[in-house]
């Protein structure tokens, strides 16, 4: 690239007008020149070839995306991928926030998607590694998107809950069980206190567990657990499937009185999501499987907190993700940032509850609660409520009695004292 | 994990009955036993918790994923994250199989994947980075796929073109130019020779170049063309957008005598490729948009080679993939291993055509001959065509005067004495 080629990709951060534009952010390592390679990244990303040839013209100026800052980061010795180029010993890394006009791609998800993440991006020349890490968007951009139907106010309605986090609950075992057993599981785990039960991400309409059949007796046993306990509960049906069938599976969840329904998001898409929201009737829950590709690399690919705002705007109400803990391989800082783009301030979307999942129990409330230092998130245990070794009515006590420890300021060892169901999840998880 | 409960994921090859298994393989690293962790990852991705606390009971046996291969590759002195643990300085690096049998999970493609790549196997215990490398089907399973309507063979009938590549080409500029002068270009490449001319993968339906527009001139333009011409020419629009407007775009496009569309499948999602493939009544071309994040490094994410079967069975005719050559970031034979899996056997499925995109030119067909070793392909220039110096008809020609070289076994120096396009070509690219 000239360098007066470079001048077109070229802008200063306060003559950018920011209704007009999204923000793209990446980190990422070069060889070349930084600046050159970001405008190699501008130009890849949108005007490729800016003119005719033997026409006089530049659609830069209108069309192109721009950078507008650009800091180098630090240097390393090895590359994202190991291969380092023959003899090179040291790859700079830099940050970058581009501002490109959105006139160009417009508010459909996968296109703008195609744009933040498609081939421009990842095959910049010069630019050995990428990752996508931000995405802010103008006001104007996103009063075209619906964004959560319920949000964390919406479910705390439909719960009765107002004054704590949420428990919810995945059923387990699942894979193998018949649907009559399934239903005893979670209707068990209501009565200890659970507010919602779950299907797994992988049960979906398997012969041993028909999904029509299993909502029928989910659905039954949830208003009896409702009636039993004075309680509202929910059940949420994974109606995870072809994009064609998933009204469908809405449906058929909603007419039998399953009240939440849950998507694996990037196994259907998110613009799948985005079409569920806008027929659905009730909350929709978006689980993480299939982001971790994208997402787990610290220097290529794209940040999760990208993907968890994409969630929000393409309307789930609550976000399962990767929690706190060494199991889900995702650092503190990572996680909390995750739950802060469910919540924060964002023009007019609505927020969505930020569910950390992950090998979680009674035991790791008072931690969680701590970090994320307020009650609008839920916890998603398996084993800790349905491994419990008194069953899954103990196993949701123990959560509720944690929460009980957490509120009177006293340990949970303490607590567990006279609350027998506390007192054996200590000891077993 | 207990020595014995990893026995419950182990079974040999010879035991598993192939017709109700599918296989998974993958590489991972790992600090545990490779055997324990292999275990891990089968557990993980079926039966986690395999009974009820309190029952005698062990869904393993008809429901758990197994070990059925296990090789140490070699070990490496980092971790696919940099992050080493703690005074470790050495990572096992491990290729392992998995039979897995698929009553677990169906034939829908966002439960496929959910169980190929979803927590379960990206947030395995001691499995500190995986890749997917690549999926067996048997024919049990793809009997429920339709595949691609048209494949390599339907696009020939369509095209007319039997014995030799097929010419696809991006029109640029495209990002800023109005649907006039986009058109004109088109038409100029198909005087030129081109067989099929396309939109860019980020040109969707901008203000300035609005889709039904943009259609309505370019299929009259095809037609006016293919009269001049007498030979059959295609036009592929893109009609990447949100899942539930694709075939409204693709009715648009056909209603205007477009006779292919274009999506960006990792942009709408693999299961929203399939819905149009049941719907659409012309070629589905497939652009690699939002693959290459999880596909570009060698040790984390998934294979390219997975997502190209998973394009062909979601039904795409034709495949365009980062190609040959440096700015594309892959190497040979892994574009090799795609354009393979887009042709080779596969039960009743048509066989997609492989389109390796990226910096083409008539220069750089004879190497793509070479290595591909057959005409089965297509090539997509975009500056190679709509960059020549004498404009895109031109460009057009200059890529059949390449093959008329290489089928009269000469070399394109020789053959562009009295070639000037060609000629032109060789001096500007």
């Amino acid at each position: 690239m000239k360098k007066s080629d470079i001048q077109g990709f070229l802008k200063k951060e306060s003559e950018i007008d920011r209704e007009s534009h999204v923000i793209f952010e990446y980190i990422f390592e070069t060889l070349l020149d930084p600046l050159e390679a970001a405008a190699h990244l501008c130009q890849e990303t949108s005007t490729a070839q800016w003119k005719r040839p033997g026409v006089e013209e530049d659609f830069r100026p209108q069309y192109a995306a721009k950078v507008i800052s650009l800091d180098v980061l630090d240097k390393s010795s090895i590359s994202a991928f190991y291969t380092n180029a023959e003899g090179v010993s040291s790859y700079l890394r830099v940050k970058v926030r581009i501002a490109h006009p959105y006139h160009n791609f417009g508010t459909a998800i996968p296109n703008l998607l195609t744009v933040a993440m498609g081939e421009g991006a990842f095959f910049s020349h010069g630019i050995t590694a990428i990752k996508l890490i931000d995405i802010e968007f103008p006001s104007a951009y996103l009063a075209d998107f619906q964004g959560p139907a319920f949000g964390v106010g919406g479910l705390r309605k439909i719960l009765n809950v107002h004054d704590r986090p949420m428990f919810f609950g995945v059923v387990k075992p699942n894979v193998g069980l018949d649907p009559e057993s399934f239903t005893k599981l979670a209707y068990e785990s209501w009565l200890g206190g659970l507010d919602v039960a779950k299907d797994d991400e992988m049960l979906a309409d398997p012969d041993y567990s028909p999904f029509k059949r299993r909502v029928e007796l989910v659905g039954r046993a949830r208003k009896k657990a409702e009636e039993k306990t004075g309680e509202p509960k929910a059940f949420i049906a994974n109606i995870t499937g072809e994009v064609d069938d998933l009204l469908r599976l809405h449906d058929i969840a909603v007419e039998n009185d399953v009240n939440m329904v849950m998507v694996n998001v990037l196994a259907i898409g998110l613009s799948a999501v985005r079409m569920l929201r806008k027929n659905a009737s009730v909350p929709i829950v978006a689980h993480f499987d299939c982001i971790a590709p994208m997402t787990m690399h610290p220097w290529f690919g794209v940040g999760s907190k990208v993907m968890t705002k994409l969630q929000r705007l393409a309307g789930c109400d609550a976000i399962i993700m990767p929690g706190f803990g060494e199991r889900m391989k995702t650092p503190d800082d990572e996680v909390l940032d995750n739950v802060s783009e469910c919540t924060k301030p964002l023009s007019n979307i609505l927020s969505s509850l930020p569910v950390p999942g992950g090998s979680d129990w009674a035991g790791s409330l008072p931690s969680m609660y701590e970090k994320i230092k307020n009650i609008d998130f839920a916890m998603v245990p398996g084993r800790g409520v349905f491994g419990h070794p008194a069953g899954p009515r103990a196993g949701a006590m123990s959560l509720r009695q944690a929460w009980e420890a957490i509120k009177g300021g006293i340990s949970l060892e303490d607590h567990s004292i006279d609350h027998p169901e506390l007192l054996a999840a200590l000891k077993t998880f």
